[in-house]
Parts: C-alpha cells; structure tokens; sequence
C-alpha cells in the first residue's frame, strides 16, 4: 500500500482514519519498527485496534489512543468520556472486555481553565464507573500559550483475555452487525462546531461498550470472528479495513443502516453519507451465519444494543470491496481518503 | 498538599516537575480518580513514576509519558531517542528491566517535514534496540496548522517483575547513589534554545539505562531499596520526592556531584543549579549501607555507570529535608516551584 504521490509534508487527510492515513502509519511504524512476532501474536504488523501477547495461557491485549477532539465539550460527551471510551472499546474490540488498568496522560495549554479541567475530570471518572476501569498511573505536561489547542488526553489500556478476536477472519457467508444507529458522535461534533441548529436530538454516541459487546461475545461462543469500532472514517472505513484483510467482499444493504432522523438530516444538509462519520459508542461484529440470530438478540436484550442490526453479508467474490446495495440496485462504496472531519475524536 | 494560592488557570509551573506540578496531579488525578488499590499495588495514589498490578505470583508495571521537548533535535539525542528512553527508564526506576512492550501515539502538526519524521522513527529504532525493547501498537493523529508546536509523542510500557522498587522505602544510613553525571540533558537543551556557544562538549544524556540498572539490581539482590530518575526538576526534585515519601532527611555531599565541564560552566553563566536540572539517562538509588561498595562497583563496570558516585546519606533527623553539604558547611537545599526550563523533555 504505497502513497500514490508522496507528499513531503504531512497534511490533514493522515489524520483522518482513511487510506492515507494507514499508508502513513504502514510507512513510518510499520515499515521501520516492526518486529518479528511470536506465533499468534497481533502487533505493529497487523495495524489492528490494538496488540495482543501471549502471556502465560492468556492474552495481554494493549492498545494506545490520543483524543485531540475539538471542541472539547460537545452534546452527549466531552474529551474526558472519549479517552476513556475510545481505550476501552479497542480493547473490546480485541476480544478483551475486562479492563485490567488504564494509563492517563495529558498535555494541557497554557492558560487553559482550571474548572474546564476538572469537569474533565469527572467525566473520566464517570466513564471508568461505567467501564468497570480504572486508571493507575498518568502524566501531565504544560505546553506554552499557542504551542497546543487547549487539551489533548492519551489513555492507553492493558486487559487479560483468553481468546482474542481480531479484524482479519471473515468468511464467505457471515454477517455483519452493528451495533447500533451510526454517525451520531460526528454530526454532533461537527454540529456543534458550525453551530448548526437541527431538528430533534443530535447527541454523540460516545461510551463505553465492553459490557455490551462482552454480552455479544457470550452469546454463542466462537461466534463473532471479527471485530472492529467505527470511529475515523465511520463504518466505510471499518468495513474497508476487515475486508482488505480478510480477503472478502461484503455486500451492505443501505437499507438496514441504523440512522437516527436528526443525523440523516444533517447528513444530507452537509451532503455527508452517514456510512463515513465517526462512531464513539458502536461496534462492527462479524458473525457465523447460523449465531446471527443468537447474537442479535443478545445485543437487543441490552440497553446500549436496542437498534443493533444486521447490515450486509460477506462473499468470496470481488475481495476487498464494498458493494452497497441501495435497494434501488448495486455500487462500490469507495473509502476516503480521510474522514471529512479533523479532529473528530 | 494543598496549593498555595489556587490559581485558576494552568501557568507553565504546572509542568515543570516540581511541588506546583505535584499538587496539580494530586488535586486533579489523586483526589478525583483514585480507587481502592489491592495490598501492595501501587497506583496513582502513590505518584511514583509509574503502577505495579499483582499478575499471578509477578508484578505488571505500567507506565506512561508523554514527550513534549522544543527543540525536537539537539545535541545528543531527539524527541524519538526521549520518547523511547523516559518510558523505558521510568519502567526500570519500579525495578521492570526487561520491557514486555511498548505503544507509541504520535500527534503530529499539519505541515510537519516527512523527513524529519522518518529521522524521529529511526531514532526510535535505534533506542528500541538498545533497550530491548518494540513496539507493539500505536496511534497518529494530525492537529491542524498552529493547534500544536510540531509533533508530541506519547509512549507506555509495560514490563513484568518478581520485585518492585518503590521511591519510598529510604531508611537511616541508606547511601544515595547518583548513576552519572548530572544536568547533561537540561542544559544541552537549553544552551541549544539559546543558541549559546559552550567550551567542550555539551550533550545530553538522554539513553534507556535499563541494563544499567538491572546490572545494579544483581550485584546484591535486595540492596537497592529505592529509585527515581532525576528528570523534571533534576536531582533535587527527585531526592526531595524521595525524602518526603520516605519520611527521612538526606544530606547531599555537593562536592561529591559528578557534573562536566560544560553543564558547570553554563549553569554558572545562567545562574543554575545542576541539582535543578533535568538528566534522561540516570537514576537516583537508594542503598543498604553494607551494599553501596558492591553497587557502586557493579555501575562503574557498566559503559553508562563509569561516572557513577556516592552523593549523600539518609538520616531520621529532619525528616522530608534535603541539607546540601557544601565543604564550607550547610544549607537546606529548597525544591523549586518548578523546573527552570519548560518542555525540557
């Protein structure tokens, strides 16, 4: 996967969850900091939500976020709720729903309000409850006034798990869930920003699912064979990613993507497809055909997974591509080059 | 701990490493996001440089750091030799010598030179190698042009021990080691910033001492009873952190100091003690008496221990005070509010 032109500056599209931003990390931590992996292991190489290594009979799963959001409060969550949300969903997302630490480090501008810093604060501590998580240890930086907007929070998770599900196994035939209504946290992100006024609720979808998706997982066991959270670039971009590397196609039926009204609604003012904004409290699960059912109703049977539904199918053929079937015929959903929003999480 | 005049806005203090910092870190992690920890964890609620998890009969030894320094390359290292060596050696100050992994989350500004990336990813390369150390996963955001000052870098380690080595177990008549000399990090960066011409050579230190400190660790197991690395706020901060945990008063030999020529002459012309410079590539350990000679000599067998030294002794009288020994009598050696420098690392 090579730059088409390479750019001898780094510009906003790297950031933004699509094909350029994957070429760069394949670039610059791939290609130079890859090293050879135990067997089983999930590492650099794989560009998966995260790590996996063996230890003992178990799994160390690992897995390292910075939230650069902007603004920082926005309807539905604010930058503290998505550290701790982002972390812990990629490390549900490797299979691990049983948060063993949390690290925290933040860099803070300058000038930045101390009462600003401490509803942060609390919204972490919120979302680690909500996580059943909690953070051990952490660090904080000061950058001069103009030298950082304002606040940017890492949280990076560590969690046991016996079997770890990565993004790379679909096969002919599964199916694909997601877990509930998409684009929720990037239109009320970008809302917010523009200032747009909308009709109904727009509210961003951010928390912490690993409760929701550990109910997935226990449903039928062995069932769900890949996993993936749909932030930068949105469920386009995930599905993009779990078909590359599986190796298949996947047929989506437009039709049955959970959309709330006031996201299609600023969607279409905006002429954005929902399919490519940013989730923060949604999951794409892959599963065996016959535990669909099973699957899905065990996510309907939680509060987080109500609108929880089946969205396309995998197939052998035209591998690594994303047919959407729009229930008037048939076309390629083509992946950004990056999601239309910087700053998004 | 309580500030002493509460201010409402974060100023450049708040990052410096000093007592400021401390309080801040206090008030908003320790006070709002502390839990009930397991007998013999460590986490937040003792603010050492990083947590220790009970994992079976081992330790799991989390740490995080977030690397901020301007400018990114100076003379003896960069921001991707810092990122790689503050983590590892923060594992190594909690006794963790041999790295299970790292992460590294890259926040990079629109704009940024693709070469001076890639230079930053070989120097992380080459500090992974000579740590022991990789890579496991990571993440890269982008900030728009004038959000952040160029590239910060976040990195976490984890690391499995049998033993942990607190910065809080200092006891009468316990020797303090300093591992080399002081103040070769700080003031290669500063002198760099200003653009001073010093005589001789001025470089940092910055290095992963992880072998160095494991080679100490062996010469007599159990010996070392504590250890800090002397970063923000240089030694002083450190021994001054050290004391106040430990509840004992250390009086410092200033003649015994290793400190070159060059860091003595900048910090003279600048007006700067050495004690209050930031080192990347020492430790301060804290030994049994009957121990230092065996340790000393184990550090000065080592490439990066040749200069080590004996610098002071702990004693019950004035417990949390540093007495600066000066050969013409003695003072109390103050803890700076704050470093002199900001983002020094």
């Amino acid at each position: 996967m090579a730059l088409s032109v390479r750019d001898e500056r780094i510009t906003m599209k790297y950031g933004a969850g699509g094909r350029a931003m994957r070429s760069l990390i394949q670039e610059i931590f791939h290609d130079g900091l890859v090293t050879d992996d135990a067997p089983g292991e999930i590492t650099l190489r794989a560009m998966d939500d995260g790590a996996a290594l063996r230890l003992g009979s178990r799994w160390l799963v690992l897995t390292t976020d910075s939230h650069v959001v902007h603004p920082l409060f926005f309807p539905g969550g604010d930058i503290g709720r998505l550290a701790i949300s982002g972390t812990v969903n990629d490390l549900a997302m490797m299979g691990a729903t049983d948060v063993l630490a949390l690290t925290c480090a933040v860099i803070i501008e300058e000038g930045f309000s101390r009462d600003d810093l401490s509803r942060i604060q609390r919204s972490m501590r919120l979302a680690c409850e909500q996580a059943g998580a909690r953070i051990v240890t952490g660090d904080t930086k000061v950058m001069g006034k103009g030298e950082i907007d304002g606040i940017v929070i890492n949280t990076t998770g560590v969690a046991l798990t016996d079997r770890v599900v990565p993004d790379s196994a679909l096969g002919d035939g599964d199916r694909l869930i997601v877990t509930g209504t998409i684009g929720d946290h990037g239109m009320a992100v970008m809302a917010k920003r523009l200032g747009l006024a909308i009709e109904g609720t727009l509210e961003s979808d951010v928390t912490p699912i690993n409760a929701l998706v550990r109910s997935a997982l226990d449903a039928v066991p062995g069932a769900i064979v890949a996993m993936k959270d749909p932030t930068r670039g949105g469920v386009a971009s995930a599905l993009h990613e779990m078909a590359e590397k599986s190796g298949v196609g996947i047929i989506v039926d437009e039709l049955a993507l959970p959309v709330t009204d006031a996201v299609r609604a600023t969607c279409e003012l905006l002429g954005i497809d929902p399919l490519h904004v940013a989730n923060e409290g949604k999951a794409v699960l892959g599963v065996r055909p016959d535990a669909v059912d099973a699957v899905l109703s065990a996510l309907h049977h939680h509060p987080l997974g109500a609108s929880a539904a089946v969205i396309g199918a995998c197939t052998t053929a035209r591998p690594g591509s994303i047919i959407l079937d729009t229930g008037f015929g048939r076309r390629l959903l083509a992946e950004p080059e990056g999601e239309p929003l910087p700053r998004i999480c």
